[in-house]
């Protein structure tokens, strides 16, 4: 079968900071650097969604990258955009707001809405600075 | 063994549509919305060509880029830049014209040529617009 | 008075090709080279819009960029994106589409537009690929 | 004299809101809309410095890119990065935190250090996502 | 297990040329073209070193990146940047300096101490100009 | 007039160190740092050349591109890529190989052949790394 991988980008900012409640002032400032700053601080975060499958004969489409765009932009653009991730998202309440648990919560947020549209999620990738992003396979290790 | 990925870009401006001769304009519009404009759209294309093996003692090289590269303007960017690809491309006719599709044929007229220079072809990406892409892996599924 | 320059960005795809109508196909084709491929070509096309002003002490803003954006995607996005600029786009019948014709005719489109929503227009850039783009300041020169 | 520019770029990451103290809650939202978000967003941001002069016949320089470097990060990255624009910045007090104020207020932070070091600043480029930025000439309009 | 990958990017600017000591000047021309220049040629090199892992309840992390940062530069960075690849690095003696080979090096450089900061190095990728890169996961095959 | 800007991008690779002959090798690495390594480093450098003119009514052309990029190949390119900017290159014989040296000495070179093909160089924008550029008006000051 001639799987191809399709890609969607979507970008959203945001404020969060880095913050261990359990902790001390002291002992996350020690952890966490400049990201425990008390008043936030914020990144334009960009997010790569890819599913895999088959081109359909009859639309040449993995998916349609509309209904793709649509799905990530009502689960996961409209709670993130302009919002801080620490107080406003209700499925981020409890998580520590590092991008790595920010992309399973977006992972487990978009895997059924994309299946029931036909497609396979099977990466994503989170970019947070031009100096560092995270990547996710659902858990699975390809490499 | 020492296996690295080595991979080269290169670059073709091209028009297209996308668009099933077995459907009505209705039906074409309602499924590829602007994409299916009767006189055509373009883009930038953006092709990544990745191949892997053991660096060569004597030249450190998996295979030279240079010889890589004109693999890929001999059989691509000739054929592809500047051009429509529903009119123009002979590799492509019959073929709806969507990325998915075009990165398969793509796939299919490069793998041969690599393969006679040493190098083996194992990944390409295509980038049509800064929001999506498309990669395959010759129909393999590495994750 | 403390002008400060914002710049809006914006995307569109179109087909086009670089012919003369008075020339014959090789007069066309010994001057626009592959640019005049009679089934045309095409790029990821991006604008750049700028604006001068000082900002408004209520706002902070020289001009608001929701407003901005909307008038640029009235008049020119939603003209040009996924059209076929020598066919589709009534304001530039009869101009040889080449980057620098286009970006004068989106300039006196956009002009006034941005002057009714309390904005001075002062620069355009169009990217039409990597490797070049235009610039216009309403065909003043400030070097 | 043969007149250079030289740019420095650093970046920032940081948390703000656009409010207006004066107006109520929903004054604030119809005009700034989700940047107006009570508990704030953020960016990543890139600011450009430019010097102009003639190189020096010793070293090659307008200025030494180190020297500018330091000055950028000591007068404005240690002040900004990882902070919220409105409630962490003693430069920022009381101003509206526009992108187009705050490239005001580092002009103003700027230009006496760069000038002691023997640099003229002309110009300021403070990019805030991948579709807008503000430039700056410190109040003068070259066109 | 919710294994994510993280990936820091780290850059240096070097100089080297690719050759063959064991060649005469005619066949290392042949071979490696401009490459070859006597006198040098050099790059702005980047450099995406990947870890992969479970995020740590406490900190969200799977590695905390100011760690992994310090190790690059202590171990890479402070090696290779502004320096001559052929000429000036101790654990480049007798290597001859394509990508390839380089990216191997690294790898045998990083590994443990990033293996004794508690991460698990998985991917190299070392980006030498705009049109080619190499990938490295340490000899693994993940396609 | 309707004056245009015409804009194009080559790029080169090349090695250079900052060095003052007159100076002690402490001199040298107190002023210069890193950049005065002995053993050179180097850059990929990437060229902008800007135009400006009124698009010709048979062409829409400001300048011919193809034209532009033959004489930026001929007169800089094929002298600087792949080079050593302190011994390979005749034309910077005895300049002190600075961006802000080697950019006056590009402009000196293209000037008139671009003249010659009918288009007047007004700015040369060259970029060094990520973090530093410089650019050039042929020595006049718009700003």
């Amino acid at each position: 079968m001639k799987t191809v991988y399709i890609t969607r980008r979507e970008t959203f900012n945001a404020a969060h900071k880095l913050w261990n409640d359990n902790w001390t002032d002291e002992k996350n400032e020690e952890v966490f650097g400049r990201c425990s700053n008390h008043n936030w601080h914020g990144h334009n975060f960009t997010l790569y969604v890819t599913v895999k499958g088959a081109p359909h004969p009859d639309t040449g489409f993995v998916i349609n990258l509309k209904d793709l765009s649509e799905i990530i932009k009502d689960e996961i653009i409209e709670q993130l955009d302009h919002k801080n991730l620490n107080l406003d998202v209700p499925f981020l309440k409890g998580v520590l707001a590092s991008t790595e648990n920010v992309i399973i919560a977006i992972w487990d947020r978009l895997r059924e809405p994309v299946s029931k549209a036909g497609g396979e999620l099977v990466k994503l990738k989170l970019v947070e600075t031009e100096n560092n992003y995270v990547e996710y396979y659902g858990g699975r290790e390809p490499f």
